[in-house]
C-alpha cells in the first residue's frame, strides 16, 4: 500500500470532470406530477404564445383609447355597450370607435379594442350606455397576446431542477411529461469487522452502521437511487466480491471506512485490482476527509469515504454531490445562506476545514454556531444542519464575519 | 354575498390556530430508511451509553496516564506490552501500573487505563517492550462510555423534520423505525369555466390548469399527499358535490379561482353550505393574495385560493404552510437565506406585500432580483426562486438593504 499523496480540493475536482464526465446517465419521461425536484433533460420550448390572444388583467370595459382621450370628470365619453365577453369564450364582435364591450379579468378582448377601463371607472348610464371619465393609454389593463411568452422561446433550461413553480409553467403550456436525467445508481458499502446492522445484537466493542444509513438518504436527497446497502467485513476477498457485484449493477459505489493507512485497509488494493484506471486520488488535503480515495474500475467511479461519519458525509457534500451535478450538467443552484459566525474558530493552514454549524435566529439576524465534535458524534450530527469552509490560505473564521453556511 | 372584510395576517394565524389546532393528524411508524424529510412524531430517547464503553480516538497504546509521568526524551518509560485488542472485539485484560495494551483508532479501551499514547509517539524496543517519552494527562485520547450520549437521554425532538444526518443519528442508537405524522391529505379543486386540463383542446378563451399543478407540488414539498386534483365549472352545486367529496376524503381543502367578488364566485357559499363554522376569513390585507377565503365544514379546513397563480403560490405558503406545521407543530426550521435587495421595491402602506424573487451570486454577496408580472406570469414563475416580505408599515425596500429571502 502506497502513502498519502494529498491533493487540493480543486485538483480533486478536476480529476473528477476529466475522468468521469461520460459516465453514462441516461433519459426518462416523466409525468409532470413526477418530476418535482428530477433534473430537466432538455429545454422546454413553448410551442404556443401565451396569452393566445388579447387579455384584461382587471373587470372592466374594452374600448379604443382613443374614443376616451380629453375625456374628464366635467366632460365624460359615452359609449355604446356591444356586448359582454364571458370567461372561457372567445369573441367575433369587432369594436368600432364609439363602442364598448364587457369583458372580465382574463378574458379575451375583443378586436378593435386596444384598452380595458375598470368597472368601478365606469357610470352605468342604462343597459347600452356607459359614461367614462378619465382617459386610457393604448395597452392600459391588457396583456397582448406573446407578451409573457413567444412562440418558439426556450422557458425552461436543461439541467435545471425542477419546482412547484416550473410545474405551473409546463402546465401552463400543456406540457404533459418531460425528459428528466434517470436517477444515478449507487451502490453503498460499508466496511469493517466492528461494523452491524440494525438488526443484529450490539456488544461490546460493535458499532452500528451509521455511514450506510447516513449515505442512504444523503443519496435519496441528492436524487439517486440505492441499487444495495451492505456491511463487509474486514476482508480482501469479500470487499473485491462485493465491489464486483457493485460495478455490474451501478454508476457510481461508496465504500465508507477502510480508507486510512492501517493493516486491515484492502480498499485501495480493491480499486486497483479491477480494469480501469485504478486509484486516482488518494489523500486530500482537507480536514475532516483527509483519506478520501477515488477510483475508477470498469467505468465506474468508486469512492473510499472515511469511516467517520461527520467525514463521510462531508466528503459526500464536496466529492459526490459535486460529480453528480457535474456530469449530469445541474444548472448552478444556490443551496446555502449568510450568517455570521457566532464563535472564532481557526484551521491549520494548508488544508480546507470544514466545520459543521447549526444556524440560530437571533434579533432577527442569523448566527452559524460551531459544533464541535469534541464531546461526541451524535450529538455533533443531531445539532448541525450545514457546515461552513475554511479556505486553506485562511487562518481560521473570526466571530462577527459574515459566512456561507452550505445546507447539508 | 358579503363584502370584503379584510384583516392582517398575523389576525389570520390566529383564527387558524384557534380553529384547527385539533384537526386529526395520526402518526404512523415507518422504517429509518423511507423517513427522511418526514415529521418525527416522537421523541427519540437513547436506551443505551453512547459509547457503551471506553474508548480510543487514536491507534495506539492504552496505558495508566500515571506511568507516563515524569517521562521525556531523556528520561523514557519502558512498558510491557500485554496484548492488542481487535476492532470490534472485547478485552477482559486489565491493565496493571507498566503495562501496555495496543487499541486501534475506535477500539476498546481495557479496564485500568484512562489514556492511550498515539503509536507515533511510542518506540517499539521488542515485541513486548515499548518505550514511551512523553507524559499523557488522564482521559488523553479516550471517549468515556456515555461521552457522547447519556442512557435516557432526548436525542431527537417531537416535531423535527428528520434529515439524513438524524438518520445517521437513528442507525447509531439501534433504532430501526420510528413514529412520523401520517401526511395530511389534501384535495385541489380549481373553478372556472375557462380551465381546462393537459388533455383537453386549447381553444382561443381557455388556459390550462396551472395552480393544480403548482399546487400538487407544494403539497408533495410540504410533505403532503394529494388524495384528488379536479377541475369544476362555475356552478354553484357542481361545486358544492365536489367539495363535499372533500370533506369526506381529506384534511385540508384547496379550492383556487373563485374567491374574488363576482357574479360566479360560489365558493363562499359553498364553505358555508356545510356544517360547520362556515366561512372565517374574507379577505387579507396582503398584496397578492387579498381575495383568499377560508373557512370550517364538517370540522375539516377549506381555503378559497385566488385565482392568479403567484397569488396562490403565496397564499399557500404563508397560511397553508402555516396551518401544516401549526397542527402537527414542526419544530423552526430555518429556509430562508440573508440577500442584499438589488432594486427598490415600492409597497402600499397598509398591507403586507409579498414579492417574487430570484438570486444572484456576485463577488460573493448574494442578491435578490425582484421580478416583476408586468409582462407575464410565466416568466416571472419561471425565474423565481422564493419571496421578500415588505411590512405593512414599511413603505418598500431599498436597493442595498439587506433581506430575509424566503425558498417557495
Amino acid at each position: 500500500m502506497e502513502f498519502f499523496n494529498v491533493i487540493s480540493v480543486d485538483e480533486v475536482k478536476n480529476i473528477l470532470k476529466e475522468n468521469f464526465s461520460d459516465l453514462c446517465i441516461n433519459l426518462e419521461e416523466v409525468s409532470i406530477l413526477n418530476c418535482l425536484d428530477r433534473i430537466l433533460g432538455e429545454d422546454i420550448i413553448s410551442d404556443i404564445n401565451v396569452p393566445e390572444f388579447n387579455r384584461s388583467t382587471v373587470d372592466g370595459y374594452a374600448i379604443k383609447s382613443s374614443d376616451s382621450h380629453g375625456c374628464s370628470d366635467s366632460l365624460p365619453s359615452f359609449l355604446d355597450v356591444a356586448g359582454e365577453v364571458n370567461m372561457g369564450e372567445s369573441i367575433d364582435t369587432k369594436i368600432k370607435s364609439g363602442q364598448a364591450v364587457y369583458v372580465p379579468t382574463g378574458g379575451m378582448i375583443p378586436e378593435g379594442a386596444d384598452s380595458v377601463i375598470m368597472i368601478e371607472h365606469v357610470e352605468k348610464l342604462d343597459d347600452i350606455t356607459i359614461a367614462i371619465h378619465r382617459p386610457l393609454f393604448p395597452g392600459e389593463n391588457v396583456i397582448y397576446k406573446g407578451d409573457d411568452i413567444k412562440k418558439r422561446e426556450v422557458i425552461l433550461n436543461k439541467g435545471k431542477k425542477i419546482t412547484p413553480q416550473d410545474i405551473g409553467v409546463l402546465a401552463s403550456l400543456g406540457v404533459g411529461t418531460v425528459k428528466v436525467y434517470k436517477k444515478p445508481k449507487f451502490y453503498i458499502i460499508s466496511t469493517g469487522d466492528e461494523i452491524i446492522d440494525l438488526d443484529e445484537e450490539l456488544t461490546l466493542g460493535k458499532i452500528r452502521d451509521i455511514n450506510g444509513y447516513a449515505l442512504y438518504s444523503l443519496i435519496e436527497k441528492l436524487g439517486g437511487e440505492i441499487v444495495n446497502r451492505v456491511i463487509v467485513k474486514d476482508d480482501y476477498e469479500l470487499l473485491r466480491e462485493e465491489v464486483d457485484k457493485a460495478l455490474n449493477t451501478s454508476n457510481i459505489i461508496l465504500i465508507s471506512g477502510g480508507s486510512s493507512v492501517g493493516t486491515r485497509d484492502f480498499t485501495y488494493d480493491v480499486i486497483n485490482s479491477f480494469d480501469g484506471k485504478g486509484v486516482l486520488v488518494h489523500g486530500v488535503s482537507i480536514k475532516p476527509g483527509k483519506p478520501t480515495l477515488i477510483g475508477e474500475g470498469k467505468g465506474k467511479v468508486i469512492f473510499g469515504l472515511p469511516g467517520h461519519p461527520v467525514s463521510s458525509i462531508i466528503v459526500f457534500k464536496i466529492f459526490v454531490e459535486y460529480l453528480v451535478k457535474e456530469i449530469i450538467g445541474i444548472n448552478k443552484e444556490i443551496n446555502k445562506t449568510k450568517a455570521i459566525m457566532d464563535y472564532n474558530i481557526h484551521s491549520s493552514p494548508g488544508k480546507e476545514t470544514y466545520q459543521m454549524v447549526s444556524l440560530d435566529e437571533r434579533d432577527g439576524k442569523l448566527y452559524a454556531v460551531p459544533n464541535f465534535g469534541k464531546s461526541g458524534l451524535i450529538t455533533l450530527l443531531s445539532k448541525s444542519c450545514g457546515y461552513v469552509v475554511i479556505k486553506s490560505e485562511e487562518e481560521g473564521l473570526y466571530k462577527g464575519q459574515e459566512v456561507d453556511m452550505y445546507f447539508i
